[in-house]
């Protein structure tokens, strides 16, 4: 899409800090990093959210997921990593261009889980019941 | 693994309020939703991280964290959904045995993105050729 930033970086017509690179497969630096190393994964052809997202292609973008969070691990020497995906501007998607964020950790570095919720009696069972509908 | 609450929900021991099940993946609430709906998908073998989570079936999973997905937003009728995964403590995982969380989003609900950092001049490239080097 000519608008749109990653296909930019991609095409070489932006600047991005490549980490990793197959024919299908892009893997760059944020540039507004939440740790230093925090890396986003896409593939480089255009689809706007997860759900837009061929499942073959998904399960190619998942396993470069999995090597660079291997490879934070490894060589920048954290405890640990995030994955994360936003589907949609609800969810807080800023590029609408599909990526997973993988996001290196260590142990201390004060970043916190979003607090939780409760459920009232019978509402877990409830909203379980509506979710399974919708994968019959 | 016998000390495992997960593998115990797979077995029956524990009770969960399932919303997907095969022979190889079960999908179910999370009991403290940061929001209503927030599901967990697992891999029914016991793989303690993301890392140690075979190539093969990594990819089944992440189809039904997809399904999931689609079926939040069809059903709970939310405007879209994250996809968190935290590989090792360090990185905020609770229960040792890898799951996806599938958390459904509305505009407004108030969640927050971590805050960002920023990298000093030339470190973005280091970082990047430091994980680069872990990959080859």
């Amino acid at each position: 899409m000519s608008n749109c930033v990653f296909c930019k970086i991609i095409a070489g017509e932006l600047p991005g800090a490549k980490v990793y690179e197959d024919d299908k497969i892009l893997a760059f630096l944020d540039i507004n990093p939440i740790n230093y190393g925090h890396t986003l994964v896409i593939p480089k052809e255009h689809y706007e959210t997860l759900v837009d997202l061929p499942d073959e292609l998904l399960k190619e973008v998942i396993l470069v997921v999995k090597k660079i969070g291997q490879a934070v691990i490894a060589e920048l020497r954290v405890d640990g990593f995030n994955i994360g995906l936003n589907n949609g501007k609800a969810a807080g998607q800023l590029v609408d261009h599909v990526h997973f964020h993988v996001i290196p950790r260590e142990v201390g570095d004060g970043l916190k889980h979003w607090p939780s919720k409760d459920y009232e009696e019978g509402e877990m069972d409830s909203v379980a019941e509506k979710i399974k509908q919708a994968l019959k």
